[in-house]
């Protein structure tokens, strides 16, 4: 059984945004043993949209559209996919119904435009969104004499997600073919990628049943493993063998063995020693707080802790001592240290985080470059300082600066 | 004149890569005055590949691949657009003989395959790689009685661009049409988007010649304009005459003529009233930094903050006195207001910015439920307080809660 995703968006054709839906959903219809063999981009234009629905319906068993169901009059998908059917659509009266319900609850107005979102294709199942207005739809058709699924998914992510996860799943499951794929995705902090690849190409180069795919994101590594048999068991087995055997070799580097992002680790780490971390940042500027307050309930071992931009906030705010500033500097070892050992005493967290750097583009010297950072953790008897020399623009160093932190603090905790 | 990229390789078909070298072509072509009407991913399959260049070939002028002109057996494009297009590939003696001298130059063995990448459709121009091994090709045909342009290029990104600069721009400048494309971004936020449309619907439907695109982002709305005509200044008039009159009838919602970032405006009235900002955030646990500081130069007027997820923070860091928390919960009016005015006072900063709230997806109550948020900002005189119930996962509501205390600030500065 095999997929074409069609997003649907004039932005996905400009230069400055991509879709990035489809990944998401190639990831859920691999695991249903679904093969994905178009994606195609498609402007808000609805006989473009349908001429390419009906391309799509002619080369592939299920059909997937993503976008275009708000209420405006660039949403044409409901239309165009009527057009490519030759089917009517017809308005719903309890999705206009449950439309109103929902602004009234918001004590908003609802315009006239939003009814659109009522408009069904005929014959069609409708797919509940649960974090938006527009509904999906599912239609189990017949197109030159063959069976077609067409599934119409809302373009907002966390949208598309929900409905394709609650309402599509189960529904895929019950028509997909019985193919099994194992999956696995480790995680490295801190490691090259061709460091990390001469490493383990001799390792997964033995498994040539198991699809192994190397991403290297800013100071983070994903290796994902992939096997597909007719038995979950023989996949599962293929899967966790060359996964164990490439834990090994990087070892310490390796922070998560099932896709775990660091920050969601670092807090299960402290959850089970029943530790606590505060941080102190200068040149993340409120991002290790943000990545750890990303995650639901982080508030059991995340405290919380200080943005010292200015000189000032790090003493009033994380106890550094003015004599270290004016002796070392705000970017020291000295300053890390002290942000570290000063946010751990002020907030009583077990750990203490200290981060300060240059993250540019202004403001390095031949003494001090652009990407000097230092990152200190302390646990009340003994404090960890690093420094590093990261690579990339701002938005690299500073991303480095969190990694490497987080990184540090999942070591001691190890 | 128009165009359809199409992007081959199975790897661009998993849930982990994406395509690119899409982006920057786009943008090229449009500085052509050439729409890209479609993009499209192939796996490395022949008769796939082929069928989809019919297509592209049926609904568009220009056709660009990118990938697949390697030397392995993967590498399809020349066999499937010779299929496409019903004629030869013949094997040039020259690009042989090329390839022969660059292994030598590398003192390595050519093996058999690489011969492969000398394969031509009859009738074509050879695109030099200044990069890499692989040429590319631009064929100008005939194909359903409309002249058509075939454009094979390598897939290493650097590859792609340097062929197409140096090889392609020109080629195509002499055939597109004379055209200028002007274009605008306009920001605007706390909006809903069919909200936002109703009210600009009846003006840029006025303007068929502008390409009106509306993005809705949880909190954040763009607007671009897009206008393509024989002169830049008459496009360029069209696009301006149109954002003023969407400016004037979203007014104060519009925080951007020119497409900058909320932040990016907040810092800049910041710097030119010579204010400073601080920041003490609970639910949104650093975001409101974080999208600050990833301004560079920020250090100017933000000075940092306190991130306090823990009520004990709440009061040594903020400065909330604990009977406010007593009295009122940590999710409350007062303490976003004290929130708002501590901060300040601790950092002597002119705005202080305060936020609580339930991100959830725990912690919810009949009374409080999840998306309850209080945003408060306080210049020392005056503070004022919002009350929000946001829609949304934690994701979207922490957005949300970051987008508002940045616009209550922008209105104040305004």
């Amino acid at each position: 059984m095999n997929c074409e995703i069609i997003a649907v968006g004039t932005e996905l054709l400009t230069p400055h945004r991509q879709d990035t839906n489809s990944l998401f959903l190639t990831s859920r219809l691999n695991e249903l043993g679904i093969d994905v063999l178009f994606k195609t981009i498609v402007g808000d234009r609805r006989a473009q949209l349908a001429g390419e629905v009906r391309v799509a319906l002619s080369r592939t068993d299920v059909v997937i559209t993503i976008g275009g169901l708000g209420p405006t009059e660039d949403d044409v998908t409901r239309a165009a996919v009527a057009d490519a059917l030759g089917i009517r659509l017809r308005r719903n009266p309890e999705i206009v119904g449950a439309l109103y319900a929902r602004f009234a609850a918001r004590r908003a107005l609802m315009t006239e435009n939003n009814a659109r979102q009522a408009d069904v294709l005929d014959g069609s199942v409708i797919l509940e969104n649960s974090c938006g207005t527009a509904p999906g739809q599912w239609l189990d058709t017949v197109y030159g004499e063959h069976r077609k699924l067409v599934i119409l998914l809302p373009g907002p992510p966390q949208e598309a997600k929900a409905m394709f996860d609650l309402e599509c799943m189960e529904r895929l499951r019950a028509v997909a073919p019985k193919r099994s794929i194992a999956t696995r995705t480790l995680k490295a902090a801190m490691i090259g990628e061709s460091q990390a690849d001469a490493r383990i190409a001799p390792i997964y180069g033995r498994y040539h049943d198991v699809e192994t795919t190397i991403l290297a994101h800013t100071g983070d590594l994903t290796i994902h493993l992939a096997c597909g048999k007719s038995a979950m068991e023989m996949a599962r087995q293929r899967v966790d063998e060359l996964a164990g055997k490439i834990e090994e070799e990087l070892d310490e580097y390796i922070y998560s063995s099932q896709g775990e992002s660091l920050e969601q680790i670092v807090l299960d780490y402290l959850g089970m020693r029943g530790a606590t971390l505060a941080v102190a940042e200068s040149c993340t500027g409120g991002l290790i707080s943000e990545r750890l307050t990303s995650i639901s309930g982080s508030s059991r071992s995340f405290l919380g802790g200080a943005v010292v931009y200015s000189n000032a906030l790090k003493t009033s705010l994380a106890g550094v001592p003015q004599t270290v500033l004016q002796e070392h500097g705000a970017v020291s070892r000295e300053t890390a240290t002290a942000l570290a050992e000063g946010i751990r005493s002020k907030t009583a967290a077990t750990y203490g985080i200290g981060v300060t750097g240059i993250a540019g583009p202004g403001g390095g010297s031949d003494e001090k470059p652009v990407g000097l950072v230092y990152v200190a953790v302390s646990n009340g008897k003994h404090t960890s300082v690093v420094e590093q020399r990261f690579a990339g623009g701002r938005e690299a160093i500073r991303f480095r600066a969190s990694q490497q932190a987080l990184d540090m603090v999942r070591r001691q905790l190890m």
